[in-house]
């Protein structure tokens, strides 16, 4: 066994956050921690927190942590950043308000990059949360700043989703909520002492509860405190209500992570392929000279690559 | 030829409209389209628009248009909104403001999804981009909302890339230039107008000026109308001097394109072949037993995929 993860099981923080940053960066190394691992996973709940910017995600982590400590549950936080995929640092992270706010030795906090490609992000996040739940802990709240592509990705690696509003984001519930409201298992009005608030919880209420799958709408205030205990409550009923469904969501889960890797590594292979294929450059060539148009090229290269 | 392209040829604005849809739906008239209209294109030049939200793109372009037609310039907008990849839907979209703004009869816009797979844009814009150029647009300019891979994907289809910024967006100055400073060919405090405009403008040439590429950095307030009609001309000049490296730049272009394009044909492909593969689901059942480990799944599975 590595000995990071002799560590890592041993409870040692620095070599958890060792072995998140290698799957994280898919360092080599990565492969062989979550062989090891592997066996002793599939006990954590994950629950995902999006919403647009501002929206006090941090904030409202920090007060609803220890909540959820009381009821039991060994918390980590996940904290996903879109990166610029050319330099590949954080385009956002003001991480630390929610760290202070944090007893450090009983939740475990780390910030993840989201890789420029699609699937980049599930699979460090696969990953991560399999560390995490080897380590011990048994509730991984994952953050995002959400838009688009990313929330889907992460709601599709984690057992609920979270989407949190504020009055104001007000003026884009209209035009989020047509991406946002397909993911959440449950909606938060967030910032609820603030103008505005209850307009907004009841716009998304009618909104939501026109819904088939009328998730559950809650109002929370970090500033006052109202609503984060019925919050961690919320959270803690629907994980359990849904827990007679996790063994066939595991499975699609598993299903879709072995499909997005036989498929990176099919791509990683053809790219090396074409590279040697000289009929690659004489297509471009043709290109150029508009002889021939793309779609033809592309099928007619592609064809030669399977026999 | 087909009706929809002998439309478009010869000026007729709804032709063009459906064309476009076409491609960004990829429906599959797409492939006959295209093929039509290859050997007319490359003649059009392209400009990329991108900022956060709220960097006032759409009222700069609104301004910045009638200068570039009385310079000469045949103007088409192409306004990439990020949708959710569920409902298809976009997510933002106050596109009638600019639109209003413009003559209908001599500028054609258009607003286009970015669907969900990283690469879906870039093959969407190309296209869209061809289809106007094909039908004598001269300048195309693409705005998106900037965060992120997305950006990346327009620039790499675009000549020149302007990235926005505010004096509002300040704050975020610091933590988005990591990754916006690296794709700009120029640069724009727009609003300059308003409080904090100077610093911005300082801040911001500072950091530029430090970096290899020293992209210049300029100042506009659709308000006043100051810097606007700078702006066009800064354009028109960039456009002109990069025009010497635009042969080797298509090559590179197509290039990418016909790699992208195997790419997404083999990715189809190994789709179907893994669901007919009963290898498949026997892993996914071991995966769940946890008697094998992803990595090793993903690697027997895809080494049966090629003899």
């Amino acid at each position: 066994m590595l000995p990071i993860v002799e560590g890592l099981l041993a409870g040692d923080r620095r070599s958890l956050a060792r072995a998140i940053s290698i799957v994280d960066d898919d360092e080599p190394e990565s492969r062989q921690i979550i062989r090891e691992i592997f066996g002793r996973t599939g006990k954590a709940r994950t629950v995902g927190f999006t919403g647009p910017g501002g929206a006090g995600k941090s904030s409202l982590l920090g007060s609803l942590i220890p909540h959820c400590q009381s009821m039991g549950y060994k918390v980590a936080v996940l904290a996903v950043d879109p990166t610029s995929p050319i330099t590949g640092g954080a385009i956002l992270g003001d991480r630390v308000r929610m760290q202070s706010n944090l007893d450090d030795q009983r939740v475990f906090m780390r910030s993840m990059a989201s890789r420029g490609a699609v699937g980049g992000v599930s699979k460090s996040l696969r990953n991560a949360i399999r560390i995490l739940d080897a380590a011990g802990y048994s509730l991984i709240l994952v953050e995002s700043v959400g838009a688009g592509q990313l929330e889907v990705e992460i709601a599709s690696v984690v057992d609920i989703t979270i989407v949190l509003f504020t009055p104001h984001t007000g003026d884009n519930v209209q035009a989020v909520k047509a991406g946002l409201t397909e993911i959440g298992d449950m909606y938060v009005v967030n910032k609820s002492d603030l103008d505005g608030a209850t307009k907004l919880y009841s716009t998304l209420s009618d909104f939501i509860g026109g819904t088939e799958r009328k998730p559950a709408v809650l109002k929370t205030s970090v500033k006052t405190g109202r609503g984060v205990k019925e919050l961690a409550q919320a959270i803690d009923k629907t994980l359990k209500e849904k827990g007679i469904n996790y063994k066939a969501r595991e499975r699609k889960m598993l299903e879709d992570e072995l499909r997005d890797m036989v498929l990176s590594i099919v791509e990683r292979k053809i790219s090396g392929m074409l590279i040697q294929d000289k009929r690659y450059s004489e297509f471009v060539d043709k290109l150029v000279k508009k002889e021939i148009d793309p779609y033809f090229a592309a099928e007619a290269l592609a064809s030669g690559l399977f026999k």
